[in-house]
């Protein structure tokens, strides 16, 4: 996870971009992961600061600086990565896919500020733009449809970046239901077998243990439980037609 | 890595859109990472098939079915996802982290069906629609702007799905220069330090080690070798004023 010191460090470089929409788009996915730092190199659209797509990153797109130059753009960054959809491009770059990419700018991030350049939407970055570059990478795509919308790529790049690479953490998860709650609600069940005649019609010697494994594998949290307990409660009094249950 | 049946067992369900563009940027996402089956419940604009932005994907929408409920549009599957914005929607629900949501349904694709839902632009997934899932899946968007554009999330939903989650592998790596070469390169260095006069202006003992540590340092390719050896044999030419390096 990046710190908010690691977050300012990055900057998004988007090359000659033709539609100011995917300008707002990029801005949008940078607010939605906390990057702050726009450069934009030569936009086809020198109105894309109303571009409408930024939505909730106005401050992303009013704080985008704009260059003439992709070495003016990089400049006070120690790695320069292009981001690009051949597979392999040239003989000129080493090209690492998204995941090995983000690694190594991740560990440069924790003391040097890095910039991350986008080509323009028709033919990616241009040659004279990768020679800035240190190295190239690439998003895994299929070979069948290799080449993304631009303000797609830029969102799942800056994701591979902020995503928690450490291992899984416990979901929220409900609060189980204790055993005697799950045991009230077998004896429920078994009641309403019994008063429904299921039990009555197949007759099995095991059946109590069978319906207490059965219940057991709901995995029931606590707060079903008492909903069901509920229900089957309300069966067995309709099936007793009026008369209370035991329990 | 997902194989070509697992990747066919996901079906990308949009509920109740409303811009016909985003239809369309979802169906690219999909096909930029190998997935075909788009289910589309109750859209907003029926004509969404000609959405312009499914660039290299008119398969998949030409391919999307359209449901009228949601119970329709996943009958066919045994794990049911939401997507949301909010962290804690509700405690109707689980809530889990894109990685680690991605991660059960990686292991449920490998023989069964898996639906993962996005809900509108405007307002998400009903509380109607929530309800036919098993668990809600969050991409971990910064607190300042949780709401991500739709195209975008299914493209980050879709990518950490196919992400490679073993080990690094080791970049595309240049060849590197032989010992031989490098130390024909430091040599040629120090012939060039003494022609322009550098060796003689600064008297350092160990000026032959620091030199071949400096030429080390570089970590140069077979192929970028070949090109500094050049360099400096016609400096060195130069400086002698015609007369062949000795080398």
């Amino acid at each position: 996870l990046l710190t908010p010191a690691e977050l300012e460090r990055v900057r998004v470089v988007l090359v000659a971009t033709r539609n100011p929409l995917n300008i707002g788009a990029a801005a949008r996915a940078m607010s939605n992961f906390g990057f702050q730092r726009l450069h934009v190199v030569n936009p086809y659209q020198p109105a894309f600061r109303e571009a409408r797509s930024a939505v909730g990153a106005s401050a992303v797109l009013e704080g985008a600086v704009k260059y003439k130059t992709v070495a003016e753009a990089v400049a006070d960054c120690t790695l320069v990565v292009g981001t690009t959809a051949v597979r392999r491009r040239n003989l000129q770059h080493v090209v690492r896919r998204l995941e090995d990419g983000a690694r190594l700018i991740r560990k440069r991030l924790a003391s040097n500020r890095v910039a991350i350049l986008f080509g323009s939407e028709k033919s990616g970055l241009s040659n004279e733009d990768l020679s800035h570059c240190h190295w190239l990478m690439r998003i895994p795509t299929s070979e069948q449809n290799i080449s993304m919308n631009l303000g797609q790529a830029v969102a799942v790049c800056l994701y591979e970046l902020i995503r928690d690479v450490r291992a899984p953490r416990a979901p929220e998860k409900l609060a189980p239901a204790t055993a005697a709650e799950v045991e009230r609600i077998t004896n429920m069940l078994l009641e309403a077998l019994g008063a429904s005649g299921y039990i009555g019609l197949r007759r099995v010697a095991d059946v109590e243990q069978r319906m207490r494994r059965l219940v057991r594998r709901l995995n029931l949290p606590a707060r079903d439980a008492v909903l069901w307990l509920g229900i089957l409660r309300q069966i067995v009094w309709k099936m007793h037609s009026g008369r209370a249950p035991k329990e």
